[in-house]
């Protein structure tokens, strides 16, 4: 099938992928008195007496915005806002699907940091929860960490944590497989965007703590010269031996491998350097930093992709919609490391210990029992970190 | 039925009125690789190329906002926009039943005139239109002004034209009753506000030639003194012949009453001081201008109110639902006064006139013809006004 050329005739024909459809009926005089005036301000004046009356009465409840200014959209790069609609109907019908969440695109026409921020506040009342996506680094730093202090509801960058989510899932169960401990490996990661950047801190907070960083210019280590912003954090947080050098120094002697970064950077040869049974997690789309079929040949162990055409397919899709739904469930107000960590922990836990080998160290996008768990993990982990609304 | 318990009843077992759902399945990989990645990208770049396609590959081509920051929200005033989305939820299903619009609640944490353009402005990708809802007088019409020019979708604050259109077309078939020509007769308006300003507005447009406002203050006049903004347009090209006083001297003779204002401003006094076979339509709620009983004992010939226990309801419904979908359908760049002229000849001719006669002088809300042949109507009239999109 010609995936291009059906999706343009599948979405002229739908018209645009989704659609809003009431709850309550309104199709006689009573029903509009219920739903309309004069019934109506009855729960208004619930919520003015009482903010969070709205989670009770309203959407918001369950209402996630799919926030993007369209400039990191995936492959195509900056678009813009009104370019990136069909990618974010497309995340939030897939937000509906896997999670039950009621997800609406908000596609933004600026691309300016504080503009974005200060639309989404004023915004915000509609909303139980907001997700940012394909906005480019380092922007979205920034702006997910404003949103994040200023507002009482979950904010939550998907390119950032959602592949840090699943690549934590994938790699704890990786670990079993190949029997090391995550305080005792090496990770070396490439591209330190903002998935890369995400990654890093994830795999701190689940318990890594020996990774080194490469970007196009080589290890990242305290002190180098010209880095800047995110990449300043990541020279001090990581790379505690100060080695220098290229990718190719990097992951001599490494357990695993974290690609987010470009085709082909990984070649057999430094495959053949790294420690045994090495972990590779080459998530660049559509072509990894290096072929699965390279990667086995040159004895990776446990290999994970983001296609679904090779084994351990790392997919966000596993993971926000189970961290939405189990945030909104929980009254949450953010979504904390914490909470991340859980779901990561949650996708694993899936994986049957019976089950568990090189080729299956994450389940299916379509396991049905995915967001339900996650979700439940997630709720768990708001209550407990003291994450919810009183 | 006690509405408002029974109302909070029914707004918390829905758990809100509205949700999401896909009008494409999501159910295995070519499902997600057509309406998510890779397939997405297609359409993607087909906006990215020419902007107009984003009407034909995304939902926005029948997207609307109801934009609120619940500063005059009816019959509660300045509640805020989080505790306004009861009623812009119930907006947003309104449109969905009755014009097959998908709209969409956008409650506002900003009451700042130019932080709500800004905001608009900042989301309008993914939109095909703007409802603007329960926003105050004097900075509504600032605020619809602004994006009607600075943005190329139908803008549309409802609380000023919905109700100007329907009781426009109200007029219509009331002059009929009473046989007199809309040039010739003299319209007095009660309450300069929103909604007064905009019939104003509206009827000069419709072909009134005479007209008086009131506020509480008085008649409105050239040149009178502590008039302020929309206040000195309309003393301006209302009341040539100059009168002066207050309301009571503002009906005398008078052929139409136009109320929207507060309960019981109108007596029968006054009534019995009017021309021939009064036209009042006193749109004060829940508690009219003067009551039904009271304003036929005083000899009013047709008397319409925006309430649905008495005949001749003039309620928004019969025009918002029909207006957007005619625009949307035709491609419109906003909505003109031909449109609206248009939406309010549309309402009047459902009315046959074998039936017309001084209790039925406007359609039924729930008349199902309404919509339809408004949209079809105002459609008509974007083309032929030009404000269709190239």
């Amino acid at each position: 099938m010609d995936y291009y050329e059906e999706a343009l005739k599948i979405h002229e024909k739908a018209g645009g992928k989704l659609e809003i459809v009431s709850k309550v009926p309104v199709k006689t005089r009573d029903d509009m008195s219920l739903a309309y005036t004069p019934g109506v301000a009855r729960p208004c004046m619930e919520i003015s007496n009482d903010g969070r009356a709205a989670y009770r009465y309203t959407a918001k409840r369950n209402l996630v915005a799919v926030v993007s200014d369209g400039t990191a959209v995936l492959g195509l790069g900056d678009i813009g806002g009104q370019a990136s609609m069909p990618v974010m109907e497309g995340k939030a019908i897939l937000f509906k699907n896997f999670g039950g969440v009621d997800a609406f695109p908000i596609c933004l026409d600026t691309k300016d940091t504080e503009e974005i921020i200060q639309t989404v506040k004023n915004i915000a009342p509609t909303f139980g929860g907001i997700n940012l996506e394909d906005i480019c680094s380092p922007k979205c730093f920034e702006i997910e960490k404003r949103l994040e202090e200023e507002l009482d509801i979950p904010v939550f960058h998907d390119d950032q944590h959602g592949t840090a989510i699943v690549v934590t899932a994938a790699l704890y169960n990786a670990l079993k497989v190949v029997d090391k401990k995550i305080d005792q490996v090496r990770v070396v990661l490439s591209g330190p965007g903002a998935a890369g950047t995400a990654i890093v801190k994830m795999l701190f907070a689940a318990g890594v703590r020996h990774m080194i960083v490469c970007d196009e210019n080589g290890i990242l280590y305290r002190g180098k010269e010209g880095l800047k912003g995110h990449k300043v954090m990541l020279s001090e947080t990581t790379n505690e031996e100060m080695r220098k050098g290229w990718l190719a120094d990097a992951v001599v002697g490494a357990d695993v491998f974290v690609g987010v970064s470009k085709p082909g950077v990984l070649t057999k040869e430094m495959v053949q350097t790294m420690g045994r049974d090495p972990i590779v997690f080459a998530m660049a789309n559509p072509v990894p930093e290096i072929m699965y079929d390279e990667a086995v040949e040159a004895g990776v162990k446990v290999m994970g992709t983001g296609r679904s055409d090779f084994p351990n397919q790392i997919n966000n899709v596993l993971a926000f919609p189970g961290i939405f739904r189990g945030a909104l469930d929980a009254g949450a107000r953010d979504i904390n490391y914490e909470m991340k960590v859980a779901a990561a922990s949650a996708i694993a836990e899936l994986v049957e210990p019976e089950k568990l080998c090189p080729e299956y160290v994450i389940p299916s996008v379509f396991d049905e029992r995915v967001a339900p768990h996650v979700a439940k993990r997630v709720a768990e982990a708001a209550v407990r970190s003291g994450a919810v609304r009183e």
